[in-house]
This record gives structure tokens, sequence and C-alpha cells, in this order.
């Protein structure tokens, strides 16, 4: 008899996690193994709730499915929920499979990060501990590049690009008056500078910005800081700083909430949001020159009208690799990309034990950045630079991308 | 005797100022009237400090050319001088016409907005009452799209296209969480609302969002904002709002400088920075929703990677019909688009007495913004969507755009 299988994303969205899905669906579509191919609508939250949707008629068409790899965000709906133990709340595993029974689902496809591979975890134990006959993947995706066990994240490679790319353009539009200027660019990565890290990739055609970057794996001083500008001055008068959202001081403390830096200002009260913004006041009151923060936001994570052709292909390939190893009897294992040791870029993906990865963060190595803690080392570069290489097509009508909605 | 021509770029940039600069050069090096081409290092600074590079040999190259026509910002630099009166510094003026006349030109090409208009209208009259021989045709410019006498401004399109493309990527990030959340997201316009406006171009493929715009023309009253908000929440979840920065209150108070929206704050005397900022904290005091506030910045008017086609080709077409104006001996003109009356788009050029443009400001008309003052009418989609029509190939390297430098 065949079954049926569900396939979900959970935590934030980035611009390759509908590639990833439209792979999953698009090997359970073809295969003779699987009826009916679900959706949670907001990832575990859908099977609490048996919000669940049909997707086989919708992807049938392969127009949608293509549309699908391009549309940003997550398709069906995220949430941000983490399981309690099974000691804490038994009943909220019970109605988990007891829906997965009711829905004949026998394949489960997670999509997500560090929380969503806790959930992985979770109810690939439970079901190994009760005898359900569930098998449970994993597939990676996050633009923090943050998790275990793989050479890198599906959506990191296009924040990474929209976010050098970015920096490129600002440097362009901060070059064109005559005056000293600092512009200091916040992305994202709270813990992880890999975001950050991979401004450097504006660094090509003789472009040299960004002068700076600051991450957190480095702690940051803020006269560490005001005398690598004066460094800096000494030979360029327009300096384009790319700092991450996390970085901290050597307590330990955000800089994006501390007040500590104004210590020269007479309004010293002041308390604003974001790292950017406080060194932004700091670098004013020190040099007295124009500074602009620049918080890239959301859009960073969001903005699909200029992807990664490589991610988005890997994203996709990875999604229907899950769906292989699930057939092969593959469970309890998140899905990855291991590089080949050679010199053109090779990635191969294999699956890696959920317990080794879930709740883990990976940093960046010590060897990614300089010395100084100021900028990436050159290792870094060929690291993240195969990753960005390529465009997609966009479809646009109305002269706006058209992306799939579930709704 | 073959004579020399000048180009310069003034005020703030955009992703088009030098696809307009690329239509002059081109149009310059293929006269026969013109021997040397000479770009204005930071506009008419570079003319009051002899700092003028020929151009001839670099754009002889086509594809300097092409590359020229989308890299952002001025690649000849910019600046943001008004020139005095005649009567109150008529040595700057002897000391402009010296430099003109040391180089051999009888040609001067400036493209840029209000001010550098007015630099436009000046320099013709000084040349006009004082019997010098010098061609003086202004080229327009501007996000902004504030300049009088033509239906729009290069380099608006492009910006549109990007804030409208970004408003669909931001709405697609906001829609993946099952709660109510509200975002605002601040677009550039201080006194014009016309960039701010363009978010409703994202209403197209089924799209929704923006839920609400506020524009400066119209008096933005926080009472009737909150009513807005609670209006759109009966029927919808996640509401994206967009804001011009320039909105001002019915006293003319900018909402960017206002803290009388933190009336019912416990810290009621913090002051942050811009529009969408302040209405973050007065969403999240009054509603208590998820708020996230996010200014574009200067990426929409530098994010060269996905352009208007229709604007870059306009741009430089326009930039090609000035040095054909000028060679028929139109002066102290500025180029003009007219827009046919008819249901295909169809734009002519042609030149307006530059007395008639200069300072004055053109804000959006009163038939274009709804009677609510929180959006556009259908009037307004009609005008701007054919401006953002079509897109442009960009050429990449190591993933990233290649731009053309002066250094």
């Amino acid at each position: 008899m065949l079954k049926n299988a569900v396939v979900g994303q959970s935590g934030g969205p980035t611009c390759a996690i509908n590639a990833t899905l439209a792979g999953v669906i698009d090997s359970l579509l073809k295969s003779k193994k699987i009826d009916k191919v679900y959706g949670m609508i907001n990832g575990i939250d859908g099977i609490l709730n048996e919000n669940l949707k049909e997707l086989n008629k919708i992807f049938s068409d392969k127009d949608n499915l293509s549309l699908l790899k391009l549309t940003p965000s997550s398709y069906l709906g995220s949430c941000r929920v983490k399981l309690p133990e099974e000691n804490e709340d038994k009943k909220m595993y019970e109605k988990i499979f007891s829906t997965l029974e009711k829905f004949n689902i026998e394949y489960f496809f997670y999509i997500g990060g560090n929380d969503s591979m806790d959930t992985v975890m979770k109810l690939n134990n439970f079901a190994k501990s009760h005898n359900k006959k569930l098998t449970v993947i994993g597939v990676p995706k996050t633009i923090d590049n943050d998790l275990w066990g793989t050479d890198h994240c599906p959506g990191f490679a296009s924040a990474a690009k929209y976010v050098a790319t970015s920096i490129a353009e600002i440097a362009r539009d901060a070059y064109c008056y005559d005056i000293e200027s600092v512009t200091i660019v916040e992305i994202m990565g709270r813990n992880a500078g890999w975001l950050a890290a991979s401004s450097a990739l504006a660094r090509s055609n003789n472009q040299s910005a960004p002068d700076l970057i600051y991450l957190p794996e480095h702690p940051f001083e803020i006269e560490n800081f005001y005398k690598d500008i004066e460094e800096k001055f000494k030979t360029k008068k327009n300096l384009i700083i790319a700092v991450s959202e996390g970085i901290k001081d050597s307590n330990g403390l955000y800089i994006a909430a501390s007040n500590q830096i104004y210590k020269n200002d007479k309004f010293g009260h002041m308390k604003l949001g974001g790292a950017a913004k406080n060194l932004e006041n700091a670098v004013k009151i020190k040099f007295g020159c124009k500074c602009r923060s620049v918080e890239l936001n959301v859009l960073q994570r969001c903005a699909s009208h200029f992807l990664s052709k490589t991610d988005i292909s890997e994203s996709f390939k990875i999604g229907k690799t899950a769906v292989s190893y699930a057939f092969k009897g593959v469970s309890g294992e998140m899905m990855i990309f291991k590089r080949e040791k050679s010199d053109e870029y090779k990635m191969s993906i294999s699956s890696m034990d959920i317990n080794l990865i879930a709740n883990k963060e990976k940093q960046m190595p010590k060897n990614f950045i300089n010395a100084n803690g100021n900028d990436v080392t050159k290792a870094f570069i060929n690291y993240a630079r195969p990753l960005i290489l390529g465009e997609e097509k966009i479809l646009t009508k109305d002269g706006i991308p058209v992306h799939i909605s579930l709704k």
C-alpha cells in the first residue's frame, strides 16, 4: 500500500528554503512509493493543529515548481517551536504521532536550522523508542551558515551574494562626494560571523571595500576600532565598514546593547538599537566626519531578485537527495554538503547523525579571521567565493518578480 | 576649429545618472564638431579646481561605455555646490569661465537635480550677459522624481522598481509566521512622495502589500494611522506599511523628528532617528504586536543589480538627445520627457527653458493620492507602471556585478 509523506519549513526565512522544498516535492511526486505529499502549514504547528495541505495537484504543474524555487521566504509558513523533552510533555508527542497515523504519513522531511534539527532529533528518537514507523530527515537551511556537520548551509550563499553586492554598490554611492566619510553596514549573524564575513566577497574587479570587517568571533574593542579607522583614513577618504549585528566586547556585552561607547557624549544616556547605529554615533563624536549606518535588515534573507545560481541549484538537489536517502532507509539524519578536496569546486551530498548536529552552532574557524580581528583571510574567500557564483533568471510581471503563494 | 565639451554630475547618486553620462559621451565622441570630451571631477568643483579628466580614450572602448551604463552612483563624482548670485561672488564666475576658455570648452552638460539646474541657469545667464560663447544644457536625474517640466526623471524608475520589489520580498518574509505583525518600510523623499508611492507597484501577481502608504503631501495624523491599522487587522494578520521619510503632521513637524507620538510611553523623552523607527515604537506601544521597521536607505538609489530597462534606455537616450540639442544651438534649457497621449506608453524627448524649472519642486498631484491620504490611486499606478518595465542583464565577475570606476 502506498504511503504518504509530509514536508515542513521552520525557523527564519531564506531565499533558498523554497528551492529545497521544491526538490523534496519534486522527488516525492515522481516516486511510486508515495501517494499524497502534504505540506505542514507553519512547521510542526501544522501537525499539532492538523493543518496540512495536499501539494500534489499544484506542483504537478512544472511552472509552479519553477516559481517555488525562486520564491523567497517559507512557502508553507514557518514557526519557532522548540519541542519539549518527551518526559516534559508526552501528550504533545502523542498528538503529533496520532496526526501522522491519521494521515497515513511515514516520511517526514523538515527543512530548517538549529532548532528545527532539534525537532528532527526528538521525533526520530520518539519514533525509535516507541516503535513508530516514521522516517525522519532534516534538511539544513540558514543564512547564518552555522549548522554543524555540513560544509555550508543552503540559503547562506544567496544572502552572501546579496550582502557583497550591496556592499559594492554602497561603496560606489559613498565614493561620489569628495569629503571624508564612514559608512557602517550592519549584517545579520548573532553569534556567527559568516554572513558579515561574506561582505569581503565584494572585493572583486578592483573594488576594495569593505575596508574593515568585525565579527562576533573576535572581541570588539572600541579603541582598536578607532585606531583601525585612523589607519585607513591615511590612505582612503571614504571608508566602508562591515559589522555583524552580534559583535561583542571582551566582557561579552553586545555592542548593539551597549551605551558605554558614548562616554564622551554629553547625551551619554542615549541608547539606540543596533550595532551599526551605535558605532555611527561613536564615529561622529570621535572623528566629526560624515557617518552613516545602513542595516541590511530582512532584505539580506529575502531579496530573491539576485540569487546565487549555485545556491539555488544545490538547495534543490539536497532536497531531492533527502528523499532518496529516506527511501534508502536513512532516518534521524541531516543532509549535508561535503566539499571535495580538489582545485575545482565540487560538492557531494550525504547525511550525518542528527544527534551530532542538533543544538550546536558552528562559528567561523580561527584561520578564516585575521590576527587583528578586523578582516577575513584568503582562506575564507577561497571557501566562500565558489558558493555565490552564477545568477538565476528571474521571471517578472509588470516589472516585479513573480512569487508563488499559498494564499 | 574643433571645440571641446565638458560633462558633469551633481547632487545625490542614482542608478541611471551614469547611463545619461554614457549617452552624452557616446554622442560627443561620435560628433565631428568635438575634439576632447572632459569630465568634471565632482561636478562644478572640477571646473573651479581645474580638475578635469579627458574621457575620449577610455570610452572609445565600447565595453567601458556599456559598463558605465550599468554602474551606479556618479562615475565622475558629485558635489553639493549651489553657485552664489553673480553680484555676490563675480570672481567665482570669472574663474569658471577662465577654466572653460583655457580648456577651449564651448559645450557644457550638467546632469543633476534641482540645485544642479540652478547651476545650469546661472552659468547660462552669465554667459549670455557677458557674451561668452558657451552652450549650457541641463539633463535631469533624481530618484525623487521632483523636477518640474518633465514627465518623470531618469533614475526614478530604477529606484521605484527596487522599492516595489523589496516591498514584495519583505511581504513574503513577514507572512511566514502565524502571528500578528506590522512591518514599516521607510522610503526616501523629503518633500515629494513619488518613490514611497511606488511601493504600490509591488501589488502585482495577486500580491496585496503594501497595505498602507503615507506620503509627505498629506498630513500624517497618528490617530488616523492607528485607526487605519485597526481596520486592516480586521482582514489581515501581517501588515506592510510604506512611509516616506518626509511625512509630517498637520503642523508641518516631521514624524522622523517627533517625539510626541510617545506620549503614552514611560520613556517619553526618547528621540530616535527615522520616521519608520518612531512609528515602530508607536505601534509596539499601541498594539503590543510584533513590529519591525526597515529603512531602505542608500540602497534604493544605488542597487543597480536590478535596474529598470526602460529607465536605463531612456536615461541613455536623453543624454544623447542633450548633445543633439546643444548642436542645434539650444542653450539654457533642461531636457525633458513628454508622454504621448496614447494607450501604449510612448515617450518623446525635448527641452524646456531652465528658468521655468530651476529651484522648483514637483510634488505628487492630488489625483495620485486617495482621499484618506493612506494610499495611491489607479491614476498613479497607470503613470508609474510603464516606467519600471524590463530588466537589464548585469555583467558579473566572481559572482559580483562589475562596475567601472575612475580610480
